[in-house]
């Protein structure tokens, strides 16, 4: 057997780091060597997470020398990533950074949306947006991967077949609902159980930080068009998740609207034939059949009576949406198969 | 004080008519008189639903000549709520059908979706649609009113003033979301606890019952116009509430883009000036804000990026949405005030 | 229409004040005439808390004269309470509070469970525990009542009956299990929603500060007998409600063992034959049948193979358990029927 | 690498069946050959359950000769479960029996407690009960497991420690708490979403099923002493997940009440010092540190006022209390190590 590659994780404490230690504990050619949190350093990983324990490793301030990692993942916030990231790219280690710092391909754009001068606007040419299935030969060669957000992932695979084969018009409504984990572990009256649990409520309604970033990615699918794209994301009471109903108009003469049902099944079955992440489904799916595993779950439908696209993807945000996505980048990277850690089934119930 | 009128309920042992008895348990001009219920008929009702202990009343299987009722609410399913009711119909009473029976106001559309015959097709033109905002003369005159669907009374109070004003054009989005009660209190894997729990979904998607009702009311508010309505209503994991989120493109020139938002709140709010139960909102609202509660809440906005309208509404699939709205329609047959017995404050957490 | 007493709710911002708020709304004697809250002093009550809007009240950092307050309910937290109620108290208003300041008879005994000395000491004599139903006529002389905790409620009235009757053992467990509100409004991992969900844990088991005050009023239902109580809290993922199992043995040869269930309802019913707000029910409740309402419901058992009585009940944590119970006691100290504001049912589904 | 064992599950479509599937995917010396289901049969398996898509297989009505098993699985209902395993056991295959049918030694209890006169007394001399870490010589040399009840595992594994060791009085109390997956998939109003939300209830009061085999085999922890055993079960609003609360006296003079918790967190540690699925652990656990996974997190504590023993121990239903211990005494049965396709980490939030 081949040496394991020897992997950190800087911010193992927020959602997305902790999924990434539990899946890398079955990856068969990672070690995990190390784990970062500022709050929780000194403590081993075990008595903070318990779930964790079995990996026998101490959450540190840093990424200890000692631990000689050869690629990082970052989980920290967005700024925060990139500083912390820009030494071990100098040294010349490879990386997925799930925060939004390499996303935007324009660091302008970047500073719009997220209000901070970018951290390292020459890196970015050294990134690669990180939607495995869309952007694999970037991903290959990129020093760095930019793992996409969550809202994105879904938006998008759920998008790309039709967008790029023409078959709707760039007038797009993205309509997804969340579970609570995907705001994250810090404290909020919003994240609070008594305030979320039993309700639902749309927010960000002036525009998510996730637009721009659906929408660079749907250009590059269809460039030259002009897409108008209303994103608007809910919060629902369950803590993985994520469902995106998408709405567009079909391109009229393009599909037999008597056959468009199937024309569009086999487009899009077609167009992820070679995925091992994304499954076209024939019935309405559902989040649950995603929670705990990297699948993407698609069902494409048209809506006969208004000539409409409607496409439901689901997803598990803190899997696809973060950490296993991320880990699915660094099998791209590194030449691993691309299903490597990622074997695990869902659970159900 | 005025002699309370007495009511009968046709099925409490579903959730709308349980909520039903529980509401009327407060309202100062009614006495729940008689219960129905086939399955527990016989039986206190108490003893089954010990919520409604204090009611004193029992089961029976049929409204008793001795009780004396002077209204009825039916809620039944649809085919049996129309047979049920029609002798006390004939016998000249008059009643809030809580079914689907009497809101299309055409027996061949009615048979389309449902599947079967029309069963009083004669007592159509004696009906009212019990949308109470949009609807409040005919309500008055009416002998029967068809309380609206749950979806259908979100969507519509969403919707009325941009499209009456002429602000939208009619091509419209319809994006439900709904707490499982609306499923009903019958027993299905869809329903069932540990299959719900903890995911969404979409359903419905090859056209659900409540979209003719929409259309038909939406057509109302701007005859001629050509509508171009897809709903897609979602399942989510709590026990009440609706939140429709409602996306339409803007007629240009209409609103300035500049203060859109401002003038959009201005209409809204004047359209429903005068109703105690619609309030328009300024800023995102949950369903939350309406458990228990009779209230729709409805906050409009503008997408500037894409020139659309999205309006969110909320309330309670069991109040506005039936029990309430059935309410609140008798008061206004029978001249009460219109919010009598219905001023109970949401829960809140 | 006798002039209605005006009442000022101190810390209107956490869920106990919250829900004195909603209750007082339809309370028929009683005008809301003022709610304090720091935090969000100067705001509309109804852009904080949008349920609340009817009232159309602004929230104030103090309770200003111009209110011309009649009678005060505190809701602020211990320490802060007592002190906050002092002034009012010396002017001689009557007042309820719910925080834990007047709970324990004893200072130093406070002072050992909170880690505080006792803010005001000499009002302990002025003040009686307002657990309604077995200190009534102590609560209607008594200046300051101290509203009791929502798990002391649960437990004392489920053992009551059997202690003072002298048919168990004084050595006592009382497993609790409780909603998230109860842990209040305040931001904290233990309440961070996709921390709580879908678990379930024992907290405080080193001594939860409701021990004392379950052990002292149980020590006054049966002087003498040497106790031992032990409690455990649970935490569960619901917003709403508390069930307590208790358990003790029996003293044997008191009740026959083949005929004990129906002798033990008998004693139960016939000791809160008075009490509206206590319901000994014939099956094992669940506290979604209290959930918004006043009651308690109670189902004592035994355990015949075992020869254990154990003891369900259940409650609404924030209104029998908090609001409802401090309505309640003022309903009492100011010669009100009992019940007035507080007639409205529970929740179903 | 060696010839996988070919295993078949009877009944994969409840929720053990389900979850023997998911977790035996990733086995790494066995291959799932065969999976039976009569109201499915002739479907793919992951037509009817998504997450189960990659095993590739069909539900079939019976085991197909062609699959060529060597072990099987019964996740079938009791009575159904021992008539179709007898005709495996005849042929010499081994087997883990997830019903109840083999779980209770003594026939005539069997037919007490389950109103069925036993299927197979033969075999239970056969048999072993399957508490893996209790039992494992017997388990090695047994022709089939009776797979232990979720609420025994997690109640036995709390108690026999201080059991063994003599330090508790043989009066005890076991309160659980469970998530509604316990109650299977099978159709009822008590696993209705809307009737179980939000809602927790005590049952079975008058007696659980698995109260007779938590006897039984504390019993054989401490033959000769008189057992007191009350046993609890409570309905909680979550999937996955039991929690036990176990009360006994201490036995006076067996540990110093001032150093009571380190020398029972020694004895706990001392007995499970083998085990790799049993973790003793010095802060208060909850279920959701299970999730997914197979193991049972203890937590024993002293109760110094009352002089009593607390533990508190948590486990998954569906995989320590079901499929998971079928695993792992499948293991033990065949030789492989005891934790072959269970290193799976749980599920963090």
């Amino acid at each position: 057997m081949a040496k394991k590659v020897r992997v950190g994780i800087l911010n193992v404490t927020g959602y997305a780091g902790l999924e990434l230690a539990r899946l890398l504990y079955q990856h068969p050619h990672v070690k995990l060597a190390a784990v970062t949190g500022r709050s929780e350093a000194g403590k081993p990983l075990g008595s903070v997470f318990p779930t964790l324990d079995d990996l026998g490793l101490t959450i540190t301030d840093d990424v200890p020398r000692s631990a000689g990692v050869d690629f990082i993942f970052s989980a920290l916030p967005h700024k925060a990533s990139a500083e912390a990231l820009l030494p071990f790219l100098r040294q010349g280690l490879r990386a997925v950074d799930i925060s939004a710092d390499f996303r935007l391909r324009d660091a302008a754009e970047y500073q719009q949306w997220y209000g901070v001068v970018h951290p390292a606007p020459e890196m970015l040419k050294e990134s690669a947006y990180g939607l495995t299935e869309l952007n694999k030969e970037a991903i290959r060669r990129a020093q760095v991967i930019a793992n996409p957000g969550c809202y994105p992932t879904s938006a998008i695979l759920a998008l790309a077949p039709a967008l790029k084969k023409g078959l709707i018009e760039p007038d797009i409504i993205v309509d997804s609902k969340s579970g609570v984990s995907g705001a994250g572990r810090g404290l909020s009256l919003g994240a609070h159980f008594s305030e979320v649990n039993e309700t639902v409520s749309a927010y960000s309604l002036e525009g998510h930080r996730h637009l721009p970033e659906i929408t660079q990615e749907l250009r590059r699918l269809t460039p030259g068009a002009k897409l108008r794209v209303t994103f608007v994301p809910h919060l629902i009471p369950m803590t993985r998740g994520i469902l995106s109903t998408c709405y567009a108009p079909l391109v009229e003469g393009r599909l037999a609207l008597a056959s468009a049902q199937g024309e569009l099944a086999a487009v899009y079955r077609e167009f992820y034939r070679d995925e091992p992440f994304v499954r076209v489904v024939s019935a309405p799916p559902q989040t649950k059949h995603t929670v705990g595993s990297n699948y993407c779950v698609i069902y494409p439908t048209v809506d006969q009576r208004s000539g409409r696209l409607v496409v439901i993807s689901c997803l598990d945000n803190l899997v696809k949406g973060a950490a296993g996505q991320a880990i699915q980048n660094m099998n791209v990277m590194l030449g691993f198969e691309e299903t490597a850690g990622l074997l695990g089934l869902g659970l159900w119930p």
